[in-house]
């Protein structure tokens, strides 16, 4: 049987192990919540006080251009694409994951007349359908939205369809899909991907381009550890960028913005996406957070994940047997994300003893616990702690007290 | 004739002298240009620390309840709405003013079918123009825009007219619209009204409700101090909150976004205007500059404005006759935003000059000079010492040098 000891001497052989040193992280805690928020950089604070100190309050307006605040998005974009397996001008951060992908939806639409059809899974994150929700019930456009179950998408892909719009791994589940072959498949009928990046990137290599995708969004404060509330990325692939027509033509996409001319002329490239002026204070932030990824590997931050998720699984059926737990997450660290799911009768009720006790996880409706792994700053033997943790609180809590029936009746 | 002491005791008669206290602002330099960065109030450098240290690094995903992110968007609204004339349950921080305008104009097209047309002025802030021109282009709605000169908007204006969007202030000469008398006029063909406040709401008195105005959107970064970048923020009249219908969709804006449904359900009110999580260290740099407000009358920053505008030009007038300027902004200071403009044959080449000796104004293509007059940090004596500076730019300088063709010829 595993022991602490032996965890600890996995945390040594991680290549990662170094990384640790450039997160702030509060003591007494073993969070495994990255995939809400990512972790705080070092960096950050210090480049909190630069913005303060000297490019807001000293150099103000100057700042744009003395400063390097108008280049920000290409600029952390370019460091992006490096995540996202794509080309430093297909990506660029703007606004948020639901806005992003708001114009991304019309432009696919746009090119893809008269298709009508948008294709989703009712596993995707809420946010993503409530968008094409939107798109379809508020546009007047005549559009039809079909959210089908998950390992059924290609069933429904057909020469009507005009998008399909997938995460990439299944915010609750953790279940991952494959970016190849349903690229490959939706494309055969004529349909274009939209691929959600938000639970992968960061965590896991990416291949855009060679898995020949369209279009994608990403968030900013998860596993990119952007800040709260960070910035969003979005991706267009080369080929289309001179034949989009997006929606949300703000002066930052203008070709010549200080031009201050009548008439919209969209930017060349992957700045025509931009709409109106970045939030700096959280775009350094996020820099700060992709600056951790400099000359990582990202085939070491997937190794160590999912060794870190293996471990975690193994504990759990090692020492929480006859609990009432139960994986939802696939077995198979290929077939998952950076994080891991288990079903609990009294989820809600178990996560927040877990909290009281410094083991930040989180509950999804109707009764799952997602527990995160960020291998950049959790360690294997932080791994160990949580699930010895969990033990005490499983087998020493009765999850028919008062106070915890009325948790569980709340969510 | 004026001279500096009669500034300094107009200083000291202020009834806003003490709040020049309240920001950070640099050295030898007078800042004239808060109309399109508003320096930084004192509280946002520990504001940012406080993120950094406790809430982002240390409490991390619990930040959202206990250290208030979740209601950020809605009290900052609040505090909004004082300074707008609109209660505090229909004024929301969020997005950019673009994306934010792009939603409201969505909005009144659907409440007002089958009406096709708007209108606006071709003296708005190009990314209003713009944003009208991605709805009406790239949507395929068959809608039609009308951009019409500013003193003729009226005349375009009738029953087949959806909605008129206007900037309360010209940004380029400064010329203020009647608030009231434009949104009556228009509303009596039936038509729904948007304006935008970004260069009025901080620099006087606004009453959205007193004039009957059915949408509003406003910038953060301005008048404001919110930060470079900061969110923005949009009004919608109680009267339409249950009759609106707006295109983004996102979880912020689901009556229960922790319910994680697969099915969009908006909040009530104004909260079905949020779109997606909202970048917190920009957010609370927005707190702080509006939390610079609190007790302060309207009234009396609006006349402070006028009096400095005034004597800018005043000072102007008896400084710098004969140099070319051309006042571009009524000298009404009833007809007048915050801030003064001049025409100069040179005026990019004066603008780089006066920022070399510290006076911070900015350009507007073609030849416009602006100098924004912001009372709650800008000084009568700054008004004086930076016509003393124009002045000596004015009769030292040979605008015919290489160098100042050249940057005439670049803008």
């Amino acid at each position: 049987m595993l022991d602490k000891s032996h965890c600890i001497s996995m945390d040594e052989a991680s290549r990662l192990s170094h990384l640790r040193e450039s997160f702030v992280l509060p003591e007494e805690t073993i969070y495994m919540n990255g995939n809400s928020l990512g972790a705080m950089p070092k960096g950050a604070r210090d480049r909190l006080l630069r913005l303060a100190d000297h490019e807001w309050s000293q150099d103000l307006i100057q700042s744009w251009n003395k400063n390097d605040w108008f280049v920000l998005t290409s600029f952390i974009g370019s460091e992006l694409a490096k995540l996202a397996g794509a080309d430093p001008d297909e990506v660029i951060v703007s606004d948020s994951t639901s806005v992003n992908l708001f114009k991304l939806v019309i432009c696919a639409l746009n090119i893809n007349k008269p298709r009508k059809k948008i294709i989703t899974d009712n596993n995707n994150f809420p946010t993503d359908i409530y968008i094409l929700q939107g798109i379809v019930n508020s546009l007047g456009l005549e559009l039809e939205l079909d959210v089908v179950e998950s390992n059924d998408v290609l069933s429904h892909v057909d020469t009507e369809t005009a998008l399909v719009v997938l995460s990439q791994v299944n915010y609750r589940t953790s279940e991952l899909f494959n970016m190849f072959e349903m690229t490959q498949a939706v494309q055969k009928q004529g349909a274009l991907i939209l691929w959600d990046l938000s639970h992968s990137c960061g965590a896991m290599p990416i291949q855009l381009n060679k898995c020949n995708v369209d279009f994608a969004v990403c968030c900013g404060y998860k596993f990119l550890n952007g800040g709260p509330g960070a910035p969003a990325f979005l991706f267009v692939a080369k080929k289309w960028q001179s034949k989009i027509d997006q929606p949300l033509t703000g002066w930052m996409g203008h070709r010549d913005p200080f031009a201050m001319s009548t008439d919209y002329e969209p930017a060349t490239g992957i700045k025509q996406l931009l709409t109106g002026t970045p939030p700096i204070a959280s775009l350094v932030c996020l820099a700060e957070g992709v600056s951790v990824f400099n000359g990582l590997s990202m085939d070491d931050v997937l190794s160590e994940s999912e060794k870190m998720g293996d471990l975690f699984i193994r504990l759990v059926d090692e020492l929480c047997a006859g609990y009432g737990l139960s994986l939802v997450s696939p077995k198979d660290s290929k077939k998952r994300g950076s994080h891991v799911a288990y079903q609990h009768e009294y989820a809600y009720a178990v996560m927040q003893a877990l909290i009281k006790k410094g083991v930040i996880g989180d509950f999804r409706v109707p009764n799952v616990m997602r527990f995160a792994i960020t291998p950049l700053y959790l360690r294997y033997q932080d791994i160990w702690e949580a699930v010895s943790i969990l033990k005490g609180v499983l087998e020493n809590e009765d999850w028919n007290k008062k106070e915890y029936l009325k948790m569980a009746a709340v969510t």
